[in-house]
Order: structure tokens, then C-alpha cells, then sequence
């Protein structure tokens, strides 16, 4: 649906909760310096073999063959790998093709349940309108990314204009229905459902934690993603 | 979104609630022998000078100046222009292209809220999978076309499995919301808001009449739309 929206002016969110940009925001909370978002595998291990990144990559779901890392968040916590002062590369199936195809926005930055704190207080303090771009699965609707849109929608509906889309007025009802019991709304998901193994239900628990880096906002600067914590202060 | 959908060996239900589909269901239950869905309006006008069809055409939720109809339900109603035993070629905005292009599907109907119950007769006969073609506003996402959608699924979800999509979930728990007050629900959406007036509001609250015409089906067959009253009981 994204050529149908014109990003100028806009500000992007860029949305995969599962598991791309969950992924990257628990990245930059765990000292990650920057991410390289790619979109194809070989040039997701050209950058680690050239600047000494951290290759991570998946596709379908699952962690891809010969890369120091999956799309899981709990590969950025566990301890085996250490990643604090690292670049990390980064290749997923859906996340890195929407953040890719979100540049002409005035910002883009990556959302999650787990920095939505963040995505709010940025919202605020730019004022211009906002995109959702939610990746969905193979371009196809989720449910999961568009109940994030919802959950930013409610909370950005006090200054914000939220009902001049039916698409965001859809994804704040799901949101409403939701969000008593977020973790058993999303598990009728039919992604979450194609995900389902031990590790894939860990990653979805953490993943479905609201707030949990409430300060963390990653931002597309030039080629990479940082973190901004210091500039939204300075906003403010 | 439709090209990322396979539509072969599949029934595909083009909805486009405001107002073609409704409009198309209304003509064939008021006797109009059968619909051309042209894209143009120069093709609309041409079917009638040559055809001696009626031409009904509408661009941006108006009726177009020089045709015999608009896009309004009631020009089948009136008895302002006889319609019984005519054909007419109708141009549409948004359901005229969802329809043209979703015949690769296996069958190509109609749906509307007012014919929900001929349209779930058909799939449940058929036994094929089958695609809600929704056809939006301006290709956008709109909320009384998803709505539909969910209510298709909801009468279907006895026999056909209604949850191996995002999507048809979303719009099976929109309509979960929308149904106790369609019409007050439906209120909030953007494209409602946009055809607001005296004349639209009438259409709106008879465009979400469920069953108005519960037999009524039309189907394409080679270049036009026709009602298949007999050829369901047949099957049945």
C-alpha cells in the first residue's frame, strides 16, 4: 500500500513487531551502536566482512545459515554474543524492505511495543503527520503490526488528528479490542501462529512488552540506524 | 493489494459497499437484465449509444454530468427512468476496477450487504476458497468494505476456516464491533464523512440494509454482470 502515500512531509514509523524491528530497538537498548539494515543477505555479510559488523539475518522466520545472529531480540540479551560498542548488519524479510521504502520521509524511525514511549514523545515533538508503515507478511496485512498502529494512534489521539483514515480508525478498534490481553489477541494471529515453536514464543512475550525501552528511538540517519535519546531530550 | 493474491481456483466477492456493488445488486433485483462494468466514461457512453444500454457513472462520489444515472441505489427505485428489461453500463470510481480486475478468479460475484445471503449460498455451494475483494477508496484501505468482509466470514466460519488470514480476522472483529449499530458505526469512517449529504445519507442507510435481497447474486459471465437466481437453486 506504501506508493499509495505520499511520506513527504511525514514522519515514518516503520513497523515489524515481529521481529525486525523489535529486533533493532532491542539492539540500540543493549549498546548496539548503529544497524545497517539490508535488504539482500550477500550484502548483509559484505558489511560484516568490510567494517566488522555483526551480521544478523532470517528469512521465513527463521535465523539464516552463516550469520553471527537471527532476528531474535534475546540475541542482543543473552550474553553469548557480546554486542555493546558493535555495528550490527541487519536482513529480514519484511522489516528491512519497509524501512527501505520509507526514505522519502522527513524521519524515519523504527517502532515496537517496546519503545512505544518513544515513538509518542518523537510524534509530539516534530507535529507533522505521521505514517504507520506496518510490514506485514510478504506485503500482506498482519495483525500484529497493525494493533501497534492502533496502540500509537490512542495514544497520540489527544493532539493528533485520528480519524481522517478508516485504515488508522481500524487499527485503534483492534487496538481497543486487544490490548485487555494482548498476548491472547495476538496468538490467534495467523503469523504468530507460523511461528510457533519455543523460541519463537519467547521472542512473541518479549516482543509484546509495552514500554519496556520507553527512551529508546531508533532514527534513519544517512545509511544506518542510531539511537536518539539525547536529541528527543533536546527537543523537548 | 489483490496481485499479491492467487486468484485461481477461487471465488472472488467484490465489495465496494459505497455504493457500486450496492447499486449493481439493486439494478438486477429491479429488473435490469444485466450490468456492463466499464472503466471509462467514453466507454460507458459508447455501450449506450451503441447498445442501447442506460449509462450510469459516477468519479469521485458524484454522479458524471451527460449519463442517465449516478452511482445512487434509488435510480433503480424511483421509477424516475423505467429500468425493467434494460441493460446498463456503469462506470464507478473504485468497483469497477476491483471487478475488472479480479477475473482471473474462477467465479466473480458481487456482494453487498443486501444481497450478504445469496453471496454465502454461493460460497457455501461452491466449496472453494474465496477472496473479499475490497474495493477501498482510491485503492486505499476503507471501513464499510472490510466490514462486509467480516460479516461474509462470520456467516461462512462454520464451514470454511476463517483464520488462516490476518486479514479476514481483522475484518471478522471489526464487524464483531460494527454489528450491534451498523449504521452508527459506520458513521466514524472517513469515506462516509466524505459522501455526506442529503442524498448520500439516504444511500448510506439503505446500502446497509442486510438481505434486502437475499436471492439476488450477480455473476460475471463473459463481458457482463448477470443475476444467477436460478443457476444457485440449481446447484443446491
Amino acid at each position: 500500500m506504501l506508493p499509495l502515500y505520499d511520506l513527504r512531509g511525514r514522519v515514518a514509523v516503520v513497523v515489524d513487531i515481529l521481529r525486525a524491528t523489535s529486533s533493532i530497538v532491542t539492539a540500540l537498548a543493549s549498546g548496539v551502536t548503529h544497524v545497517f539494515p539490508v535488504a539482500e543477505l550477500a550484502e548483509c555479510q559484505a558489511l560484516g566482512a568490510q567494517h566488522g559488523c555483526l551480521t544478523a539475518a532470517e528469512r521465513d522466520g527463521r535465523a539464516a545459515e552463516g550469520f553471527d545472529l537471527g532476528n531474535s531480540p534475546f540475541g542482543y540479551l543473552d550474553g553469548v554474543l557480546p554486542v555493546r560498542g558493535r555495528a550490527v548488519a541487519i536482513s529480514t524479510t519484511n522489516g528491512t524492505q519497509a524501512l527501505r521504502r520509507s526514505l522519502a520521509a522527513d524521519a524515519v524511525v523504527v517502532g515496537a511495543f517496546l519503545n512505544l514511549g518513544a515513538v509518542v514523545e518523537f510524534a509530539r515533538a516534530q507535529q507533522k503527520d505521521v505514517v504507520v508503515v506496518c510490514a506485514g507478511w510478504k506485503g500482506k496485512f498482519c495483525l500484529e503490526d497493525t494493533v501497534f498502529g492502533g496502540a500509537l494512534a490512542e495514544r497520540l489521539a489527544d493532539s493528533f488528528d485520528v480519524s481522517s483514515s478508516d485504515a488508522t480508525l481500524a487499527a485503534l478498534h483492534l487496538w481497543q479490542q486487544a490490548k485487555g490481553d494482548l498476548h491472547g489477541y495476538l496468538l490467534q494471529s495467523a503469523h504468530v501462529r507460523r511461528l510457533n515453536s519455543l523460541e519463537a514464543n519467547k521472542d512473541f512475550a518479549f516482543c509484546l512488552r509495552v514500554d519496556e525501552y520507553p527512551a529508546v528511538l531508533p532514527i534513519w540517519r544517512e545509511d544506518r540506524l542510531v539511537a536518539l535519546q539525547h536529541e528527543v531530550a533536546r527537543t523537548l
